[in-house]
């Protein structure tokens, strides 16, 4: 359908959407900056790359922040889930770089969710 | 591992990390609002949920966002992807609330991504 044929109220809201779009990609670009910072410092000083208590705490609170913005309690559960599977795919992604010979010495350690 | 234990760059990271994660899920449950009001105003309007074009748009835009802020190419597929998949699991769960009676009326559209 045409853009010219939408309903005014539809276009503004496609674009507040992309706004809120853009705003959260360039968030989770920062949160991933993060976890990888955290997944360095981890190696270097030789501690483990899971800490199922930070998690847990992690998880409380996300479910409050979640419910208190008006969202369902299962929404932190489905949030951390993207999370750790982009942390994945993005070390897997380095990986392969490090395999291949495009990045050189070890591979960064993996550190899904900080 | 005990939190006095941690490094402190580490605990600051984390503390920055939590910041972000409440910043993100406060604007994806303003989305999340939003695309219900686009999902209303297409039913009132007769207008398909589906808008391929605009998804086109919205996949290139983003996937020029996340280049930018250092993310790889295949993380706007992934994003799409998160917020294709939450739209329809709270459609779900509010289809449900009809379904039980503690909701009244019609089922809202589904709009996916709006």
């Amino acid at each position: 359908m045409a853009e010219s044929d939408m309903p005014g109220e539809i276009l503004e809201l496609r674009s507040s959407i992309d706004n809120i779009d853009a705003a959260l990609v360039h968030l989770l670009a920062e949160r991933f900056k993060m976890t990888r910072r955290v997944g360095q410092l981890k190696a270097v000083g030789n501690l483990p790359p899971a800490d199922p208590k930070r998690e847990e705490q992690q998880i409380q609170r996300l479910t409050g922040i979640a419910t208190e913005a008006g969202l369902d309690p299962q929404f932190a559960e489905a949030f951390r889930a993207f999370i750790v599977a982009e942390v994945i795919r993005h070390h897997e992604l380095i990986a392969e770089e490090y395999a291949e010979g495009r990045r050189q010495g070890d591979v960064p350690p993996l550190d899904t969710y900080s």
